[in-house]
């Protein structure tokens, strides 16, 4: 089966593999695109998890993740920010290795309320300064930020960034090539302004990465691992793949799915899986 | 102790109640106020609920609930609007039989989206022709409808309506005496527009109940009851106190949370540490 020729496979969804066997699974499962973690490349080393990503002949549509811009000032924050500077440097190794039209971008989550602090708002506020300060560093690696608001469930732990107009405001005050957005649609499917923002970011260019997966009811006991095939929850997502491609996103489309029974699977049939849900339901 | 006496005990919190042990050990815990639900009142029926309430020499803040506006055309839908009928019957009844200053309040909680169906758009539009089709019967009923935006985590399958300003936008189009909008610190605490959506809230005298309780990570594996006392999570309480008053609310500020520790407790000592946690944390 082959897959749609903008269909990226993102390595969470099989996140049980090295960087080796994704790659190798990915491109025989009929992908031309897959996006990457940190993590699985740190094992590797930049320069061979970059040299065998160019052997795989696979465009990278992302690198996962930096951000958690949240910590007050100090040396963990400063730590933070020298480690999404890394990140930065990564993913435009990354790109170049990649086959051609690889994306130089840089998901972020924004990182939620410091433990035993009740400030959102100064919360939110560090996220806009740590922009700020990456902002030109992006620039000049060539490396787009892009922003990924977090459903709102996630606004205590893990991102005061909730919704794609908070992303785009925040993205506002920086070229759409250093900071842009990722429209996800398990974060935005429930926002009532989720078209017009959409519309929006594409007026400005900043939607950097369009990631699919769904929402299904009732939520698991685990909230990081609720995510289903595309078809298997509530979640419309033809009008939301018209609505991107209306806005000018012409990259590729990342399936992220966090499940610990999808995980769990052999990595071979969730790539097909995914190409066949793809099919049906996202296009 | 006594309570702050604008403060009132949703009956929710000390949910294993019967109505008459509500009555009682709020009134002996020092409270004025209590939020009443429908299911413990038809336990007794509405005449003979009525008079405990009076007997009580308690207000009633607010009735919950009706809602459940999101299905669609057919048998079901028409018997959830009667059903609301008679919630509106019953609040108006409440309302009169409890101490002055009682509100003719009822919490409307939307309903997801059907079994089945990934029509976001279409369940939202079904809450809009469901408000229409009650207003007037509230209205010369003498109770306010007040629809209750529910955290986005709970919008596939209780509440469509997500933010406060999706609540405003479905109250517009009546009186602010017939439908206006609770505004509960759970649910809208992440929203980045929330202090802009309350003062608007205020501008159309539109705010018909207050909750507070507190929001704490990480989230409990059963998604309802993941509620905290006042002061022992991430919510910043005193802003959104203060931004409750300039919009004008002058009415009770309920306490509900939704807690299987707090609800398997002795009430009174629930009852006690509200009356301090309210104290320290929310006036």
């Amino acid at each position: 089966m082959s897959a749609h020729p903008r269909l990226s496979m993102n390595q969470a969804t099989i996140k049980y593999a090295t960087l080796d066997e994704a790659l190798r699974v990915t491109r025989e499962g009929g992908y031309a695109s897959i996006g990457l973690w940190r993590e699985p490349v740190q094992q590797l080393g930049l320069d061979e998890a970059a040299r065998r990503l160019a052997d795989s002949g696979l465009r990278m549509s992302s690198l996962c993740r930096g951000g958690f811009f949240t910590l007050p000032e100090g040396a963990a924050r400063r730590e933070a920010l020298d480690d999404n500077r890394r990140a930065i440097d990564e993913t435009a190794a990354l790109a170049s290795a990649g086959a051609p039209g690889s994306a130089a971008v840089l998901v972020l989550v924004a990182g939620g309320i410091p433990a035993g602090s009740t400030d959102l708002v100064g919360a939110r506020g560090r996220v806009a300064d740590a922009l700020a300060q990456l902002a030109p560093y992006a620039a000049s690696a060539g490396v787009t930020l892009a922003i990924e608001p977090l459903h709102p469930m996630y606004a205590s732990d893990r991102a005061v960034v909730s919704t794609l107009k908070q992303a785009l405001d925040l993205a506002e005050p920086f070229d759409a090539d250093a900071v842009g957005v990722v429209v996800d649609t398990f974060h935005v499917w429930w926002d009532p302004e989720v078209f017009a923002q959409i519309t929006r970011a594409g007026a400005s260019g900043r939607i950097a990465s369009y990631q699919v997966c769904d929402w299904q009811p009732p939520r698991p006991a685990y909230v990081l691992l609720g995510r289903h095939y595309p078809g298997d929850g509530v979640i419309d997502f033809p009008p939301l793949y018209r609505a991107v491609a209306a806005a000018g996103y012409t990259g590729d489309i990342e399936v992220e799915i966090f499940n610990a029974d999808i995980c769990s699977r052999d990595g071979e049939a969730v790539l097909t899986d995914v190409i066949e849900r793809f099919r049906t339901h996202v296009g």
